[in-house]
């Protein structure tokens, strides 16, 4: 039930970065549940992780790895290796080894990434027979197959591709995520891998992937449950033949950074429009805070509340419940006389209450609507943030009451 | 669906205060709707309203005039006046105008309550067409009527009751309630109105209902979103004889904690057990928190999280997905390896992964009762909270889709 999400569009290969895909087993026979990624020599890696307590496995030996040099990225779905304790490290760090025997690299140039049920052991031995056919499949044009190979929950891969020219030369950023429930990323999404080749820093990097994702998947919202394997990968390449890259280099990073949010923005929506049982896709967008904080807690209110969301997907304009969620978000001396409250394009509440010209009809015309644009003035300040989430469905329950059956 | 709730025990009336209903047709003709209640004069009345910023108009006027003398709380359900503006204030006071006139009291005395859709205009004439009926069929042995009289989306009536002997003259406690969704109360529920006959000055009972709301009311949750509609009022008439009690009356004082901390806990629980949808009654309990906000910001993340909800509705031991609401809680410097959690008695997570004794039989056998308690143990202090919730349901879904329609 994807919205307004269809099947990939051209992801352009990023030279120096290949990708295979293979099959373990580990939830079901057949199912291609591995995927190993393989940066050139002189790459540089950079990402962003959950900020879950119960960070997964793989997610502490990842975060530790990604400050050295890195060769490999692995990650195998079907099992979160989660909730595992120091069997479940010990667990990521064997397979991790395994491909750098494979490989003939480093056991610390190799980040593992998982994700699937939590709490159950990693089998190991599963992963590792598979490790030589992800080898032997790796190449530049396997975007398409791994975004495949990454799904768990999702109906559809989910991927973008942009490129600039600068100087003569094209420069791509192709990325793929996945991820359909227990989404609202404090750092990242469930898993995304974002390369270019684009020559560019470690530490310059690490900016780029922090402040696109806050913009992305740090702004998407499927539950409200932040998950234990969140994780976001920025890889660059460098076989480009231009200049290295930095904030200082004017018009190119401007170019690279646009290309990269682009791709950011399009692969963290993607996860929404495939959001578990969504048949909506919703913008929430609050402006006039006194803070960033007080319009992301307005936001979340409402992107969180399972009465605007089953509204939402009873495509019933019940405006009340949005006026209820912005009044108990905690916005300190919240003056509701100040507040309107528009869907799409119709004023439903001016100055906190029923606006005069609102009818029911130009309600429902914009509900009816598959994808609707839910947009708060506080009338306090200067300040905005916009949150995508989606719908709350019959199939949503479905989906996460036989997720183990 | 409701869990546990069966057709309503005995409400012992209570002397001094007498409950009417009648029929203003404001959602179906022939509904009853409307809801009298008269406190003998020299009645103490004391309320918590919701925090909601959204506050209804009636909401508005009752927390101002309960400061004062208070004769008649006023009733109606199919419409909430909130989200109204000016014209829901001028309405409410319409109402209680009119209920004054009849009864020859000052309108300041008179409280209004509303509850239903939010933003519609409130059908005055309905409800002023309906007061005399009311007024005629006030009896002291009313309650029952009365708890039915206050439902919307309540497939039961709620009520408690509770007596004691104090140097041989029995006092009552009794109290009804009302709510089934938008129920997160902060401050109180949706609407609860307990009575009692002892005599309380009013700042005592203030202090009573604060604390007795606090400890039930304030720690239930359905669906996370705060109603702009709360109150809960505790009414004490004064004709048992006996002296006037304060916190300094020793057993006496005791024994009436006992009694309205009793009803209060009685018809807060039967509001999550008659929760919209639920087929679960579900107890979080959070132990070992270093302060009590820790231990309720983790319970609230357990029992919001949809994910957690919904496995309870397929009584699937999901508990990876317990552990990853704990850890995204927010709590600081959560250290995970001190984390044990139960499902009843049965550890199925101990210092922070899978107990070795776990067996997934053990859970499910947990998970298959309607009764269910989760209980996380923080080891990081002394402080405990305990928050009442129910599951996410096919029905919930389907209620709240079609609540409008």
């Amino acid at each position: 039930m994807a919205v307004g999400l269809g099947p990939l569009s051209t992801l352009h290969p990023v030279p120096g970065f290949e990708l295979g895909i293979a099959s373990a087993g580990i939830k079901r026979p057949g199912r291609k549940d591995v995927v190993v990624m393989r940066c050139a020599e002189g790459s540089s890696v950079a990402g962003v992780f959950t900020l879950n307590a119960f960070c997964a496995a793989p997610v502490i030996l990842a975060k530790k790895r990604v400050q050295g040099s890195v060769r490999y990225l692995l990650t195998n779905t079907g099992n979160a290796n989660a909730g595992t304790g120091e069997p479940g490290l010990a667990n990521a760090m064997r397979t991790c080894a395994a491909l750098a025997q494979l490989t003939g690299v480093d056991e610390g140039a190799v980040l593992p990434f998982s994700t699937g049920v939590i709490g159950e052991p990693l089998p190991v031995e599963k992963i590792e027979s598979a490790l030589q056919a992800a080898l032997d499949d790796l190449s530049e044009n396997h975007w398409a197959e791994a975004a495949t190979g990454i799904m768990t929950t999702d109906t559809l891969p989910k991927g973008a591709s942009r490129q600039f020219v600068h100087d003569g030369v094209t420069v791509t950023v192709t990325g793929i995520s996945k991820g359909a429930g227990m989404i609202r990323p404090n750092m990242a999404t469930m898993l995304g891998y974002i390369a270019t080749d684009a020559k560019v820093a470690r530490s310059v990097l690490q900016d780029l992937v922090r402040d696109a994702a806050n913009k992305s998947f740090n702004r998407i919202t499927i539950d409200g449950d932040t998950s234990t394997n969140d994780c976001c990968m920025l890889i660059a390449t460098g076989r480009a033949a231009l200049p290295e890259i930095t904030q200082a280099s004017g018009d190119l990073f401007a170019k690279l950074k646009e290309a990269v949010f682009g791709v950011f923005m399009e692969v963290a929506q993607a996860i929404v429009r495939d959001g578990e049982g969504a048949t909506k896709f919703v913008t929430v967008q609050v402006n006039g805070g006194a803070t960033h904080q007080e319009c992301l807690d307005v936001g979340y209110a409402v992107a969180h509340s399972p009465l605007i969301k089953t509204a939402l997907f009873a495509s019933d304009p019940n405006w009340g419940r949005i006026l209820a969620a912005v009044g108990r978000a905690g916005v300190a001396q919240l003056d509701v006389s100040l507040i309107d409250v528009f869907l799409g394009e119709v004023c439903i509440a001016s100055r906190g209450c029923r606006a005069a010209s609102y009818t029911e009809e130009q309600g429902a015309a914009v509900m009816a609507k598959e994808e609707i644009t839910i947009r708060i003035e506080l009338g306090r300040g200067g300040c905005s943030e916009t949150i995508w989430t989606t719908d709350l469905s019959h199939e949503y329950v479905k989906i996460n009451a036989e997720y183990r059956t």
